[in-house]
């Protein structure tokens, strides 16, 4: 099978896109791994597929046209993605397949339901990224390059988070997150681990720092949930003072972060870097 | 800047080619580094501009057409790779910048010195990679997964390797190479580590499979050097009754490696994954 593919970061977070509006490609896991493959594919952290809502069976009954069917690397399937569901705009809109409406909205049907995404200025985008939950537990992460168990905050943002705080930008580099965080006690189904050095609070707006390690996967240069859930644990540490938005600095760039009540929203750039056609098979 | 590039590996040493007959191109560490960013540029162990040679101020006066400009990932220069030349000749066939001869010779200029590339059937291409020379030291290796320090022997094909034989294969899979392994003397400037457990020689040709740990890299899916070291380290160890011929299984596929005299030829697969134009700053 031959493939016209486009290959899309946002901070580093990248994906392999192509538009199959009617479903008309039988995206195996084996297809997806190989197009995620780094050496021999086309290399990604994920591979999205633009359908039309109404022709995917998990989008029908959502009020937009296109449907984000998200799929990680290794060919399992993901509900949501916050850096992806930016780029996935991006590429809709840089391909004439989709218009923002006369606010600068464009809805996105996802697995986790509908998405609105706003069209900001300069290439970058602001998706909802739901609720947040906080629970105040006593979990002590270890990881190599810090000398002792550190307590975390348990963060929910429909997957499970733990977030440490580091005092330095120096003890946050010479952390060594090529090994998984051990976590005591250990969530069945793992965690991703956020490490985070607060800075200042400008103009209102709080900044900080972090690194993460997502489950199953290892570091990466950026998580949309991620930094939800260190901005958001931030916030809650500083307590009622705290500003509502945070700008995060991640490995691969910036996002901003914004709480409102219990819901979040993640913005940031997205970029398409080159388009392709290649054999699948 | 706008290039065009095409993606390709060999048994998964993968590489961003481009032509840059004329040597237009200010090819600097800052460019090489962001084609090969796996995330947000195209990805590749290396990058390779075909120039002409004569146009090339280090391939003037070797007798070959066009000079493989290699680059590390990183952006600093290598003299030779020899799976990236077999990828090399295939991307100049492919584009019809070069044909073999009647015997199905390509010569390559490279850095170190001028490669003569045999098209064999099948996509596969042989290429000679010089002397190799064998050293019996002391040389101890640790490395995650195994129990207790290993002797290994020295080979140096161009670039130093320290081959270490393990029993299984279960052993071999149980090894931990996201850790540098533990050489005892260290090299000056380090060494790459082969791990290889021998199989059964049948036909007259004998097989391994094996891992390896590039300096400075970590572990790859494949290393044409490493090969090279790893066949001759196991020839070695046989004695007078070994066979010359050598099926190597590395992560990213086999290779073939044969000993004439003190020297030694790789042959393999080379495949072009697919071609774009990519911004570059």
């Amino acid at each position: 099978m031959r493939l016209q593919f486009t290959k899309g970061h946002g901070t580093g977070n990248d994906f392999v896109l192509f538009t199959d509006a009617d479903m008309d490609v039988d995206l195996t896991e084996q297809r997806v791994r190989a197009l995620a493959d780094r050496h021999v594919g086309v290399g990604g952290d994920g591979v999205i597929r633009a359908a039309l809502t109404e022709r995917h069976e998990e989008g029908r009954g959502q009020d937009a046209e296109w449907f984000m069917d998200y799929r990680n690397g290794d060919g399992s399937i993901a509900e949501m993605c916050g850096n992806g569901v930016r780029v996935f705009a991006h590429y809709l809109l840089a391909n004439g397949l989709a218009q923002a409406d006369a606010d600068g909205m464009l809805p996105i049907a996802t697995r986790a339901g509908l998405r609105p995404v706003r069209v900001l200025d300069q290439g970058r985008y602001e998706v909802s990224m739901g609720e947040f939950t906080i629970a105040e537990n006593d979990t002590l992460v270890t990881a190599e390059g810090i000398d002792v168990a550190r307590p975390a905050l348990s963060v929910d943002v429909g997957n499970p988070h733990r977030v440490v705080a580091l005092a330095t930008a120096t003890e946050l580099q010479a952390l060594d997150l090529t090994r998984t965080p051990g976590l005591d006690p250990a969530p069945d189904h793992g965690a991703n681990v956020e490490f985070v050095v607060p800075g200042a609070v400008t103009s209102g707006r709080g900044s900080i720092t972090m690194r993460v390690h997502e489950r199953g996967v290892g570091e990466t240069q950026s998580c949309g949930t991620g930094a939800v859930a260190a901005a958001m644990a931030t916030r809650h540490w500083i307590g009622d003072d705290a500003p509502d938005t945070w700008l995060v600095a991640v490995p691969g760039g910036e996002v901003e972060v914004t709480a409102s009540g219990t819901e979040a929203t993640l913005s940031g750039p997205a970029e398409l870097v080159f388009s392709a056609d290649i054999d699948v098979e």
